[in-house]
């Protein structure tokens, strides 16, 4: 390519396809010489350098563009660069990009009251933070002092996020290396029909059997002990398992038993993933305390935060609450909060993502399911599905073993590749690939999707017996 | 004031002075409401009600203005509202607001660079965080995994953060409530002539008795189960102890000694306040692992980080970091930071802070203290200075006890209400006011701040025996 050509699609990087491979090479170098990543061998990783991206699709430098049906990490819940929250954090650049916590500020204000007009029942305090993992720290200290006691219950296959509390209170592979036993930390199962700890054949039977077992636990370590249980309301990275009717209401009721705080983490399940504002509203319950972030502002900039009962509110009224961070209620993250939120409205971007899960991806997925050996289970709901993909649908045996790495993850890699070699960008963890699209990614790119997972899936499908 | 009037001014909050009654009430109802802030006894506080805020002022909507000697909680170093940033900040959201951490981004590999540029020795390494107490979580997650071993130790008279290793890490009362003794925290006393832990009488005596004290800890700790001593390179929230020449050195040869991993907390300290990049400069000490945020782009989109030493980053190259987060390295942060990094180097910012520290900030805070009882020391550099407030001079008892509230605290609130009565906003820790504006104050500014001090610390005198 002429060097005059590239100079000048290289200041239009915000249309696809684009190519300036020379570029995006000097992206890349600078990255590897100086920035670290999260969760890699920091060595043996070769990071895609990205161009640009608008709604459901982000492109190279080298002219390839993808379908991201992973929304980032399962944040961009309004698609990449929406026009409305771009100009809104554009103006509050303007005209206040950030102010200390201590202060009224009309953005957080804002933030405040769009976010607990929708949080269930009376969580209608918000305390503010960066991201998931704060949030649940602070949540946990919220219930340890509300109840003046310690433990603190939380379920294999979750996450919760990597500082200290979060990820010991976490339940996937991700914590090992971290855990230090962290002091009154308790795990127990949750329910999961497919693999069930239970031996349960039915719903019905996983979910009396999980409650049982969660009684047990409680009683073995002393409810008056235990400040709060932790849950996911759908565990998200750890699978997408909505759990069977009646469990989040049966664990409401084991909690206000024993004094309890009941702790719903809606990092990833909340803001419209699921169809509706958040995923406790699929089971009617409220809990003392929610999670969130992600969705909030679809991670235009960094924003989470703990929705609070007014009860435990009321704990701290008179008694400083004794957390806090230099960012709370970050005015430019709150005003992109403030414009997500209205922007889902006045899109009825909750309503689509119903209507995606039950129209279209659900249909979808489940007739690809029919057709691949390799598709195990199909599980989930709005713009949040999980497929388990097994070596032998009767055994149910992963399509490769939990946690595996190098060649032993071969099968998934493949089936990774063959997503990306057909424009799909996809969401891999284990032997689970998740679709976890925008929530308002149209029916056709729902479709574009779904044929080149078609193609993938038979790569997967080479793997089974 | 007429309607009409209040309406007109309501659409220009950019301006000060500024008066719009209602929107303010409006704001502060909303917060009140909904908003749940930090530290706080949620009932007991009033929080003012922002309107605007440009380089070292802010103001609100009842047409006060205030001299931020705070630059919010000690971030905004280069003020509020810096045009260049604000620029960058809205061009970064209309190109690519915000991308997942595993990928190279153009804006990521830019601030990672020019953060590893002007790191001391070989930190050329970035992991970015959201804020503080996560680049603390992780520089102790990566001590421990590189060393192996699990103990930390930190210093009496600190803040790390309020996630739960950071919070552990802490040596302040803010600590307490969450004092959960998590495992493997070890706290010592580092020098602090003025209220010397040691009964020395000289910089040099405090220095070399402050080593043998961390030694002798050491000692009966056992060395070589040790990961990591965590210090904040100048104690920050704690009273800006400048350590005593040699002091820093000394730790980084016991660290070597013994094979510590020797952490250097950065995160109030560093990008300039002190009047160079890094405080650690001052003392030409490399940490293994530094610790970031705040000043990396003046808290205009929250940021933290770890620069990462060459040796420590080389375990993470074929084995995997087991730690990171969801806006690892945000896009819209990280073009604030190059932004705000390379607005310091035109405007020479950290050149500015030096000179206004030598020449400005502390002749006229000695001025004060040669004619205020109340002000028992004067110490800092850069922008970063204290009063230490006493009873006595001589016995140096503080105005307040430590960790003084309510009536006890009444001198304090005192001094606080007489600056903001004087249009000067103030930091208030304990006994001590910090005056840690905007690092690019003008003189006039900064002489309109000693001004208002003057006349506030005639109150603080009346406390005096
Ligand atoms: C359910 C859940 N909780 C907490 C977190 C942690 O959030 P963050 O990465 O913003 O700290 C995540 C992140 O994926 C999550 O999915
Ligand atoms: C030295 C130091 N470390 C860590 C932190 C925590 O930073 P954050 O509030 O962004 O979590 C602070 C905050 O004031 C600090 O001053």
């Amino acid at each position: 390519m002429a060097a005059a050509y590239a100079r000048r699609m290289s200041t239009d990087a915000s249309r696809a396809p684009y190519t300036d491979s020379a570029a995006g090479a000097a992206v890349k170098a600078a990255d590897r010489a100086h920035v670290f990543h999260s969760w890699s061998a920091q060595g043996l990783i070769d990071p895609l350098a990205v161009a640009g991206a608008e709604g459901a699709y982000f492109w190279d430098y080298d002219g390839n563009r993808y379908l991201d049906l992973t929304s980032g990490l399962v944040f961009t819940n309004i698609g990449y660069q929406h026009p409305v929250v771009v100009a809104a954090i554009q103006e509050q650049a303007g005209k206040l990009a950030t102010f200390a916590p201590a202060f009224a500020v009309e953005a957080r204000s804002e933030a405040a009251r769009l976010i607990a007009e929708r949080t269930p029942g009376d969580l209608d305090k918000i305390f503010f933070t960066n991201g998931g993992a704060e949030a649940v720290e602070n949540a946990v200290r919220m219930a340890r002092l509300h109840t003046g006691r310690h433990k603190v219950l939380s379920a294999y296959r979750s996450y919760h996020g990597a500082t200290a509390t979060a990820i010991n209170l976490t339940g996937d592979p991700r914590r090992w290396a971290s855990d230090t036993g962290s002091a009154g930390v308790v795990r127990f199962w949750a329910p999961f029909l497919y693999r069930s700890p239970f031996y349960a054949q039915t719903e019905a039977e996983e979910c009396a059997r999980a409650l049982q077992h969660l009684e047990d636990t409680l009683a073995f370590e002393g409810p008056a002990t235990v400040a709060a249980v932790v849950l996911e309301t759908i565990p998200g990275t750890a699978g997408i398992m909505t759990p069977p009717p009646g469990y989040l209401a049966g664990v409401r009721e084991i909690c206000d038993r024993h004094g309890i705080v009941f702790v719903l983490d809606e990092v990833m399940a909340g803001f419209g993933r699921t169809g509706k504002w958040f995923a406790a509203d699929h089971h009617g319950v409220v809990p003392d305390l929610m999670t969130f972030a992600k969705g909030v502002n679809s991670g235009y900039v960094p924003l989470g935060g703990v929705a609070i009962s007014a009860e435990i509110a009321a704990t701290f009224d008179t008694r400083p609450y004794p957390g806090g961070l230099t960012y709370s209620g970050h005015p430019l993250a709150c005003a992109a909060a403030v414009a997500t939120i209205n922007v889902m409205e006045d899109e009825k971007i909750v309503e689509g993502a119903a209507h995606l899960g039950e129209r279209v991806l659900g249909p979808g997925l489940r007739e690809l399911a029919g057709r691949h050996p390799s598709v195990g289970e199909v599980r989930g709901l709005g713009a949040f599905w999980a497929l388990e993909l097994v070596r032998d649908r009767e055994t149910r045996e992963p399509l490769v073993p939990y946690n595996a790495t190098g060649e032993a993850n071969g099968p998934m890699a493949a089936f990774g590749a063959a997503c990306k070699k057909n424009g799909l960008w996809p969401f891999i963890n284990m032997n689970r690939t998740h679709v976890v699209p925008a929530c308002n990614i149209t029916e056709a790119e729902a479709k574009e999707g779904l044929a080149a997972l078609d193609t993938a899936l038979s790569v997967a499908d080479e793997y089974t017996v």
